[in-house]
């Protein structure tokens, strides 16, 4: 099955908007085992469409559309549908309910405009839209198929989620194809590979493995395609097993698991409390943690030090430790640790300070020396890094790295 | 001047990679006047690559081709380029040159592989690349002209910015084109759009004002278009000068100006020291003021007080207060700012505390209620607002009002 996918709309060509949804929609695609070939941005121009869709028609079986269908005159996209299939527009209730009941939540009166949108073409499926109000379309034609949804993300995605991807399993021949993510952190694509190298010469070769990096973290990904669910299943699995032998100590979950939720869960079971001591990282790490909800259930609270009055006057840092080993230092860190726990009355703490750059670097500490450390009443564990000269990065790379480093202390494994 | 602009690469097209490149050189083409057609996302398929070719030049007189410039066999773009053109390849000292010192610095030996990069085709100017080892191309046939460029952003950025824009300004006979960004926060589009009304009305037709939303802050983006740059320049200057006359209250900078970085401008003009109390943002605000490089100078650190303790036991929020009126309230707020320039030693601070979802809220207090405030040891100003049902954008929005109000307590304007 080959797909083309279309997004219509001025701001794409402008730059004003950046197209994700293309993107999107073809991973969604792909995880079914359709093939994308084209995507192309065009603009609500009606030949332009009609010559671009033909295009499409020749090359792909499925034609997915995004943009245009909208209440505004420059929304063309339905009508320019309706008449290259040769149907004629209706008026639908059920869009029109729809319609109302979003309306009458905004507490606004729906307008005539806004009342085009529920005329539908009779030549075609419509598509419930349950985010948004203007409706999608699926147009059929010798064995080809042509959808039609909103640019507004969340209301394509909807639609693909709900409606158009159970449908294409359900009416076209799609091969099987199953996926299986392994989430790994605090290693580069090169330790894995050399780890995997074994796997990748022996596996079955159905199997593809692709590295999938993003600052700090690298998604492993198998997939297989096939026919035979069942066996393709019990291959992948075999898989899993065989990457979670070769690599399991840097693996913090599956699919989609989240890092900074995986701690939590940690921290909830262990029943402990967590702050925070950052310096060179500003906070990054504290809103890194506090983005999942319900994690005021094990994160009181964080001293963001970035003076060294406030590392002395607050997390209890010696002036003595500063002033001999500098802020950027094993010395220091250890000490935010211990105030930290102490001040924030926290069973654990982790504690950054480093040369997040570009300036501030010195011969001994370049800009990208970070260091990172955790600990309870009991036992401290500081590291020395090096990273990028890229301020932003450093200060993501240190956040990931931080959460890394207390992942395996809450779980009693080896801090290298 | 019609442009389309070709990505190529597998990655694309499995949604692996997000096509970033289109956008920005959308942006970059249509500030000089040049109008993108299409962008199109296509394989690494020589068939599919000419007969995109072929499309592409019947409509556009520019091509811009980003991808597919490796050393390793996938990447085809300049065989089938020269082949399609009629050339042949030949070696290239300068390539070589910049590989070579480029390796040299990796401390790797330049391998076959890579030297194949150093073969560019006789019939087209070779386009330097001062970041990376592949170099691009720019052929001219029939007044048509296609640019090939690597798919590695900033590769393509480099050249985009220091040779293809350039020539394109020296060689098409380009519009003049005039951009003015007046840069806006804490007001929405239709307060905007209310007040800019009567200048819509009246400005000269030429003139076009676009709105671009982002996160509690709106670009306005002035644009004029024609052929004597001076006349131009003062059309827009006055336009733009009627644009702040309008909504000038809102106003922090202009074109490329960062709300945090003129934040940090102010305090330093000032000799303020920031500090900041973060509760439901969670340190959002912190990692904000310290993404600028040097803000060590005027940001002295913050306590994310998550949990009521640490309001209390860093803070010195009273316990009556929290009991009385709750954590997300002007009283607690009023006394996080107090106990943050106490704590922290600073002039000014700025505290937050809210229900940023999705549960926590009750019927008196729903999520979206943040409570956002600002002071110095003489004078404190608490707001109360309500925003989304959405914790990610609860926290981004209440980040950038924070510095909203903070922004107008520095410069002394009434803070409604």
């Amino acid at each position: 099955m080959k797909a083309t996918i279309l997004n219509i709309g001025d701001e794409l060509l402008i730059g004003q908007t950046l197209n994700t949804n293309a993107q999107w929609m073809s991973q969604k695609l792909n995880e079914v085992g359709v093939d994308v070939l084209h995507h192309i941005s065009l603009s609500d121009d009606k030949e332009d469409i009609i010559s671009c869709l033909k295009n499409a028609l020749q090359s792909s079986h499925l034609i997915f559309i995004t943009g245009g269908l909208g209440p505004t005159s420059d929304d063309i996209t339905k009508h320019v549908l309706y008449s290259f299939f040769g149907g004629s527009l209706i008026f639908n209730e059920a869009v029109y309910k729809n319609i109302e009941s979003i309306y009458k939540l905004r507490q606004r009166e729906v307008s005539e405009d806004v009342k085009s949108m529920c005329y539908v073409p009779d030549n075609c499926l419509v598509i419930e839209n349950t985010l948004g109000t203007a409706p999608g379309m699926l147009f059929k034609q010798d064995n080809k198929m042509v959808v039609s949804m909103p640019g507004v993300p969340y209301e394509m995605k909807g639609m693909m989620e709900n409606y158009v991807i159970p449908y294409l399993k359900k009416s076209c021949a799609l091969p099987v194809i199953i996926h299986s993510n392994i989430l790994t952190a605090g290693v580069g694509e090169t330790v894995l590979s050399e780890r995997l190298k074994e796997f990748e010469q022996h596996k079955d070769p159905r199997i593809k493995l692709a590295y999938l990096p993003n600052v700090g973290k690298v998604r492993l990904r198998l997939t297989i395609k096939g026919e035979n669910q069942k066996e393709l299943e019990d291959v992948i699995a075999s898989a899993k097993l065989e990457v979670i032998h070769a690599v399991g100590e840097f693996i913090y979950g599956y699919d989609d698991d989240i890092l900074e939720r995986q701690i939590g869960q940690l921290l909830l079971e262990k029943n402990l409390q967590l702050g925070l001591a950052e310096s060179c990282t500003g906070g990054y790490l504290s809103h890194l943690m506090t983005s999942i909800p319900g994690s005021s259930a094990y994160f009181k609270g964080s001293i963001i030090s970035y003076a060294n009055e406030v590392k002395e006057a607050i997390l209890g840092v010696k002036e003595d430790t500063l002033k001999h080993y500098g802020a950027v230092s094993e010395e220091t860190v250890s000490q935010m640790i211990k105030g930290a726990i102490d001040k924030l009355g926290v069973d654990v703490a982790v504690a950054i300070s480093g040369v997040a750059g570009p300036s501030g670097g010195t011969s001994e500490k370049p800009v990208g020396t970070v260091i990172i450390g955790v600990g309870d009443r009991n036992h401290i564990i500081v590291k020395r890094m090096t990273f990028t000269n890229n301020r932003e990065r450093n200060i993501q790379l240190s956040g990931v790295l931080g959460m890394v480093i207390l992942r395996k202390f809450l779980l009693g494994q080896v801090i290298e």
